[in-house]
């Protein structure tokens, strides 16, 4: 099978232009515009003396996420959710996947009895919204606790590695790194996969659209995988050093 | 009474910068972010080929709005509306002032079955969200309704009129022209005024949050309306001469 | 342009017959029903010892609204709102004004740890149920304040002035005062004042349905208003006056 | 055991006054103000040219209904469904047993496709307000089945009985008729009983709210419905005489 | 008119094949499979150490129940109650009667500051589900409070009657005990029955869905339920004799 | 570290006993309960001759899948969906799981313009009730497709797969096949399996509650995962062999 072309002559293996943005709003303690190519999601980090009942009294603190879609981020407008009065189980199941995606890089013991609350507002979407969120949303906790750590709240960092995520796929037979809309649409199969600093998982979602795929093809997009999120780290790290 | 100081030495009758950036996402027919100092809300335009049930086989076409905060655009972060399963009656207030700032300033027979739906999400606030939302929201109208122009779909323009909108109010005894939030939440009258090219009201809404206000301070606030709105037509116009 | 004629003779300043019927029902701490010529509102007052969250522990009262229509008091039956599941945009609107009207003349510090609920159902409509609802809510809520002061729960009224609101608006050019439902639906312009005793401003809504307004035409408005206002409020005493 | 003693020196088999008002409100096709002593209960018939899915196309009609209160329609104030979002169970089922009740003594098929909807809203309780609201929906129904026949829209009544409802109950092992509030609350037993013109049941609700009740109970009950449900239908036709 | 023929040969005055299983499923503490022919109802008793706010501090517990049908327990699919953000009237009504029924043989003082919540969940309906929920659910309940006095946690049990409940009605003319899917779906009356061990009447609710019932059906409706419930409850001590 | 002893001396790559029962209720055109150990689910296919609004016109057909849980499936209860108002995110991540599985193996073309519901309630939990539930559906969903075959509604079965799941974990540095409750609530890593008769991959959503996992572990959770999946495929057809 030819190998499928992607648009302004991109690799398989290689990820879309990359722009993180920190302090893009004032408000938040931690704000950030992440860019993965087309798709921009802003990511704020909110820090709130409180915790969620399960875990009050606990001296443990809690880290959760939310995601919501402008209605005309996308190519056609998709109704808002809050005017339907609900969220979709797509919303529900990639805000529960950015929350879990965070929970694992923190010790919630060292947090204290406090939540920060991450909200991922998909701007214009191109593909890849979940796995931007998770990438940037890391980069509004760090700030944000940072704030805490500078303010003396914190002595000790709760954040015990990094986070960030990237979508790999199979298209028309070849494996790609970081589906954008029109390659998400075509693909037989998509894969999310959410890594540490350390080179492991955190959560490996695969879904065959189409065809069902095979363990070589697994194993093709692991990879791809792991190359993608050594890549968003550093783009992590270096964005974390500017002021 | 002494007068009230305003941040950054900024005059009673005087504006915030605005921005007007065009073009801000690339799937709308029109997107807009407008800027009033440190308000920014993003204002899409989205044509669609098919009306409410109440205009079907009427010949005429809608414009509705809808309203949204991010959040974490205010101070303190706000509950996500679709979250908690709808939207307040502020939001909705909102939302309803703005279709019909919009609606007053076009003629529904000519856009032919076909909606223009408004959203408007802020994704920064510092007070007068409303009245940006109005004023951006006619930029991306108007940018919808070039490309139907051009594209042939219309051959002549439904909008007979812009239409611009700007807070006033009396803060400490001292009519105030774009009140900031600061302001907002220190002042005793509040009033957003719609306003068409032609100098005519389409919306006047005064609130005495203290004390009830006179007919001579209604007066000045108009006065001080009149002046904003004119300044903020003329940047419209300015920003839609640009491509 | 031809004066419009208005039913039964009335002239264009002139208010419908007005009722105000004190103890309506057994219950409520206020009961009023208050009609506009076919409109007719149930206003009734609760005190109930306990304040919203916002308020626990502030030493300080709350008054608030809720307003609902029946089904079947317009001339087409619209659907219930319980049925439904949410109340609409413009009732909520509505229920905002009322509240915050009523807020206007109340010092919340006089009135203690308590609320009054003002509940306004609309039993029959013709056009302006909510100033109606607002003029006929002051009675219940001075009638709920009575019983206070009389049962010794109050030593000082809390009550600083008196509100009152009649609709106002421009029908086939004419300014008149207290639209019913065909005027109203005939309207240009459609505004809603809501005054004190003092003659000051509370809220001033004003809505341009057809053509926008004119700062001439706002001053003729306002001007009807005012007469209108201080009517009613001669009617709200001599209510009061009564047993 | 003593026997209970009621208010006003009401005999035990005694309904409270009933006072049944025609044309209580002026735009539906029926309107009916219902007292049984304190309870008041506004039914209104409104007749509108659909039914619901399960009936189009069969040549059939619908009757249904709703029921409210208003919130301070009771000694303590209740919560408003409509803020709430949703009928509580009791509301549920109390209008489920209006419909049920008004349609077992309507032929559907001489109805044609359109749907009569009560709706009963209480203004004032004073227990029984759904058997009330019965008794009255059947003379706002009658009033709208009778314009429809005069207009000549139905040639022939779909009324094929009448109908009427009575609450009974034991009371400090008093069997009681037509019970009030407090009596409501002491009692062991509550039925609801819902009777034709011919002296048969369309509904028999009881409910042992303290002590489970004996068959010679229920027959006391029964006879004493029957007795009160006779008298009821006497007033209907006394006031369906009247203009 | 003939009588009518029922499935199996069954008598007028038959129940149904009777299934009583204990121990169902193994985490609450009452599970019980009640069968009454086709008709299949799991009923569990969860005891759960609080009680809802009408009872906090009141030293009294209380008993509830909910009810539930699984989407294909019918002839044909219904949508799932939870799928529609909604529970049925229907549904709510019969939770309302089972929790009654329960709670009529309870001595909530007894009970202490628990609640025990039964969940009857329809796994196949073919008729009468809400009598044989009764049933079952009585059986749940007393293993509970087996459980508890057992355990130690009750000196003394708050059951002071058993209950059970039985469906009879008049199908072409002839009264039956316990109604099948197809009677009850054919038949002129339905009256669902709940008595006590002392056979006395917590519930009756007869409804007339053709033809109005006389006083003599009534009686004979009553016989029947009497017999029937009799048999049921020689079942339920049967059951519950068993380990 | 010393292995994980499993219950009742449980192989590391041991299913639990697998229990399929065909038919296990008789209106749905596919029941099936099935075991996982503790773990039972009840899975009905409902066929119905229509499609939702996306497929309308298609002539294609639709396969979907809702989830449940019944109150006391779980040691402690959880509230019920349907009393709550809205399914969890947890209820509809699974059933869009389900969904997603079972239209992997189905030609939608081959279905014509019908729907195959899958429902999946939980009548008893003891972990892995996702990867039971399609497991079993898949059964459901081979009976109500050989009806359709049966009938002649069909000629060409829509089936082009077999697919079944099972859940792997790492629990105490041990890899383990097919949790149970114990189990899951200890695991650093729980990963969902779903695969074809094929050995190809459908889905595999591998998460870290604890530790991150390595690419080892990974592959070592696929081959356990394959291993079970295999097993569960001749249990599947050894049941559908079966009348």
């Amino acid at each position: 099978m030819a190998e499928f072309i992607r648009s302004e002559g991109r690799a398989a293996d290689q990820l879309r232009p990359v722009r993180i943005t920190r302090h893009y709003t004032v408000h938040a303690e931690g704000s950030v515009l992440i860019e993965f190519g087309g798709t921009k999601v802003l990511c704020t980090a909110s820090v709130e003396d409180k915790v969620p009942p399960h875990k009050r009294g606990s001296g443990e603190g809690w880290v959760t996420a939310e995601y919501g879609m402008l209605p005309r981020a996308t190519h056609k407008r998709s109704d808002r959710e809050a005017a339907k009065g609900k969220q979709s189980g797509r919303t529900q199941e990639i805000q529960r996947l950015i929350g879990r995606s965070m929970r694992a890089v923190f010790d919630l013991t060292l947090l204290g009895e406090r939540t920060i609350q991450l909200d991922c507002d998909v701007i214009q979407a191109d593909g890849g919204t979940r796995t931007a969120a998770i990438t940037g949303a890391f980069v509004a906790a760090q700030d944000a606790v940072n704030g805490l750590l500078a303010s003396g709240k914190l002595s000790q960092s709760p954040i015990v590695a990094s986070v960030a995520a990237i979508s790999v796929g199979v298209v028309h037979g070849t494996p790609l790194l970081d589906l954008e809309y029109t390659e998400d649409s075509a693909c037989d199969t998509d894969m999310n996969v959410v890594m540490t600093g350390a080179g492991h998982f955190v959560e490996v979602q695969g879904t065959a659209e189409g065809q069902a795929f095979s363990r070589t093809e697994m194993n093709q997009l692991l990879d791809l995988a792991e190359k993608g999120v050594t890549e968003l780290m550093r783009l992590q790290q270096e964005a974390l050093r500017n002021l």
